[in-house]
């Protein structure tokens, strides 16, 4: 059988980790191991705290719940840890179809905005062996 | 409070993930998402087989427990998933010194000798809010 088409990935994009405190969090990716602040904001869309830490050239993005939504239920459920690993990959639409076209299980058909700009998608952990994986593109997300 | 010391971690050095079967999951990041396989080899020392996948300068490991042992262990008891993040840092001895200054449970109270060569350390997961993070150098390992 030949193989599914690939969408080479450029690069790690982003690692997230879901937690109870940002603040608290931070004293281990600053205060430790010095990782760069680029901000910390908190976003109404996404309903959460998130700061964004620079480790070479790439991003670690440690997230808090603000409220009732799906990283507070992660929290809930899953306790805090990893949450997905981001591949920034050259257009989204060509990586979610060939993802498709090689059986993973697609969780977001359609691009969708970034909490940091650009347009993610995720694939369903059940079908990357139990790692929620996200593919991203530095497009700028457009409302159909 | 002062802050404690850091340990200015150059860049992410690796991210690992336990996995069933490694052959099964190069589906995803060899012919999905297109990452260069470094090697596949079996480590009698570890006890698992491993991939390493390079995604820009940062490694993917694909692990897979070849028999009884802490990563078997950990996919009996988590099932696949993420398994550890690792901080290159300067100099592992000092990186531990400042991680139990900082108050930081540390799994290896010395270095041991990685899976890739280099020499590496685990904080454990309850101090560094649920993620496994490893501390690593690039340093041959020395007996004592």
């Amino acid at each position: 059988m030949p193989h599914a088409p690939t969408t080479k990935a450029r690069k790690i994009d982003h690692v997230s980790f879901v937690v109870e405190s940002v603040d608290e969090a931070l004293r281990l990716y600053v205060d430790l191991l010095g990782l760069e602040v680029v901000k910390v904001e908190e976003s109404e869309l996404h309903g959460v705290k998130a700061a964004f830490l620079r480790a070479g050239d790439v991003m670690v993005e440690v997230i808090e719940p603000l409220g009732p939504g799906p990283i507070m239920d992660f929290l809930e459920k899953r306790g805090p840890g990893f949450h997905h690993l981001a591949y920034e990959v050259p257009d989204l639409e060509e990586g979610l179809a060939a993802a498709e076209a090689a059986g993973f299980r697609v969780v977001d058909e359609k691009p969708k905005p970034g909490i940091e700009g650009g347009r993610i998608a995720f694939l369903h952990p059940k079908s990357t062996f139990g790692a929620m994986t996200e593919m991203c593109d530095k497009k700028e997300f457009e409302e159909e």
